[in-house]
């Protein structure tokens, strides 16, 4: 039997002992906590101090790059696809000290992604959104966050899609400034291109070769550049044999370099466009095997199966009309479109003319080391001998079924 | 006065709020030390299941990349540098499932870093060095890491630096199989230079011009290519001033996305070496604001500096002569030397003669785009009209610095 001088001796080892766990866990909350936040910046500084996360960015206007460095804060850019291009993409514009990122994704993280740049093995089975905002809010608490977890290609997701990009900018009501394709298949690409041809929204696509060693970018300008359904998508050829590519069921192989580059050339496109700085490409591809990077422009098609493609060219047509003519030279360029192109493609390409003829000869003409991406989509991939006409085909189907919904 | 009854009651609320606060302690540790480690992998499998993290680099094989992705466990790779294309050039290995990672840096995290990828703002004030051995291996527990939290450029150093790049393999003793530098100064590159040549050890130079806009990757192979003493390092220009560049005292501009390309060819031309496959770069520029990626190779020069560099010249010589002669043609290639070329550069360029007619024209002749990065170092710049003639004598000056160290 305890006496009442034991018991009260047991109360206050208790107290004790209760008062050290709850203060470990304060600790722990603490430090928790601090992993989670660096205070808000109000106004980025040029400043050099080691404190300061802005001074590196800041110093390109010292530098004579960039004008207007801080405009950035401003910007709100949607990323859609947040997997091994996307999420490094999303983590360079936190970085930068982008206004506020929009993200699109409906994948959960695998270890199977382990293999590329961003997530981190204890983040397997988040959504990738929210795993992305946890980390990359922690980068950045200065940048906005808004994520949606879902696929963009369901008829009702679509109209969310629609809905955010024309209304989801930094004030709330404007469109967003520019939205970035990462995704990994044809149809979300459509459902991007679809969405942009109507709005007249501006936007830049990426994309992986499935041998994990070529990739692109491309910037798409509706009614002025080709538009996704103006032309079948492009990838830089690798010397691979395309048929290795395109077998079913075949996991895909990725490298964290490959992507890393079409991140980096990607966002590096997004500043310059944004920032007003160096030359925005239209296209630029990324052969890692010969580390050859070909550059070029294609114009919008005026048979376009996409009706708000062929809308926003009349409107291009009609601005361009009403501008002063102030160079005779611009206007001879317009006709550079070769004769035999059913794509209506026009190239300004930055290799050679010897190059340029040496090309692999399909149509559309395309310099040496760009093919077409998809030239049978997915259901029709197992009759033999396809050619680009029949792919015309095949992407009228795509549009027609991407429209029912 | 509390009764031996209430005192008991007392006792058991305080037992049980002491459980609780053990628990949830324990909660926290155990989420803490998740997010720590995934279980190693004994044996890398190409089996396409989420779970799997090496499914899609073992794709390489299926996909014809690649013949034997395995191998890449048995490598050890030293990192010079764990800045904004070191510490990215790090995780791009170390996702890749490299054998051993040893890495080199003597500073510590910055807010003023968080413009680049990889290191975040929790870790400021840790040594680059640990915070990025932590990261890496909750990341992937399956590569070693060893790091040296100090300047190689310091006698005591730099001889530590030599014994760990010559021992420090993954079967202790031998030596690493590739040295990265990515370091942002002169004395560090000269470090490297200086322990490589007398090693016989093949590395790779990385660098990012200070204006944030330009970069390079470079493979040094002692004897066969220009090491850092046979011509001055290279950088791709960005038509900038290059006054805007050279003012003291300056705080460098740095952008997450040059850097992101940079170590992404760095560590894609890694692959390429040391997996066997594709075209290895001897150097790849990337100027940002064109999208220009010069490639090119420079022989070693005879008169080089470094006296290791003009033994490894004589053995590789010695070595090529063994050779069983199968191509004239290759012999040939061997002349081509610019005759009046004081670096004894020889450059094999993937762009046209017109182009490389039009080069800048300095001594060494560089194509379009490429220009020396240090015409004047550090202590020199004063003056004002510097030729390449007084740079090599600046060169020669501080590597009899470096000897005597």
């Amino acid at each position: 039997m305890a006496t009442v001088e034991e018991l009260k001796l047991r109360v206050r080892e208790l107290e004790n002992e209760l008062i050290k766990c709850k203060q470990k866990q304060c600790a722990m909350e603490d430090a928790q906590h601090q992993e989670l936040h660096r205070p808000k910046i109000d106004k980025m500084s040029a400043e050099v101090v080691d404190s300061n996360p802005y001074s590196r960015l800041m110093a390109l206007k010292r530098m004579g790059i960039v004008n207007d460095y801080e405009k950035i804060r401003t910007f709100t850019v949607a990323v859609v696809g947040v997997g091994g291009v996307g999420s490094v993409t999303a983590e360079m514009l936190t970085r930068c000290g982008i206004g506020k990122l929009i993200l699109f994704d409906y994948d959960k993280v695998e270890l199977a992604n382990m293999n590329r740049l961003f997530f981190q093995p204890h983040q397997a089975g988040l959504s990738k959104v929210e795993a992305a905002e946890h980390t990359l809010r922690k980068i950045n608490p200065d940048v906005s966050f808004e994520i949606h977890n879902y696929n963009i290609t369901t008829m009702e997701n679509f109209t969310h899609f629609m809905e955010r990009v024309s209304y989801g900018g930094l004030d709330e009501g404007k469109p967003v400034d520019l939205i970035l394709s990462c995704v990994d298949n044809f149809e979300a690409r459509m459902a991007i291109n679809t969405a942009c041809n109507e709005l007249g929204q501006i936007w830049m696509e990426s994309g992986v070769s499935e041998n994990a060693v070529s990739g692109h970018i491309q910037l798409i300008i509706p009614g002025e550049t080709a538009c996704f359904a103006c032309a079948p998508p492009l990838v830089v050829a690798a010397n691979i044999d395309e048929k290795t590519l395109k077998r079913e069921g075949v996991c895909a192989a990725s490298l964290p370099t490959t992507m890393g580059v079409v991140a980096g050339i990607l966002v590096q496109n997004v500043l310059k466009y944004l920032l007003k700085f160096g030359t925005v490409s239209y296209y630029l591809g990324y052969n890692a095997m010969q580390d050859f990077f070909p550059t070029m422009i294609m114009r919008a098609n005026p048979q376009c199966n996409d009706r708000y493609c062929r809308i926003q060219q009349e409107e291009y047509k009609k601005k361009e009309a009403e501008r002063p003519k102030v160079e005779v030279v611009q206007e001879e360029e317009e006709e550079v479109v070769h004769e035999d192109n059913d794509w209506g493609i026009e190239l300004v390409s930055e290799i050679t003319d010897t190059e340029l003829e040496a090309a692999s000869g399909t149509v559309p003409d395309l310099p040496e080391g760009i093919t077409v991406a998809y030239t049978i989509p997915a259901e029709q991939n197992t009759a033999g001998g396809e050619t680009v006409g029949e792919t015309e085909q095949s992407l009228e189907d795509l549009m027609a079924q991407m429209r029912k919904l």
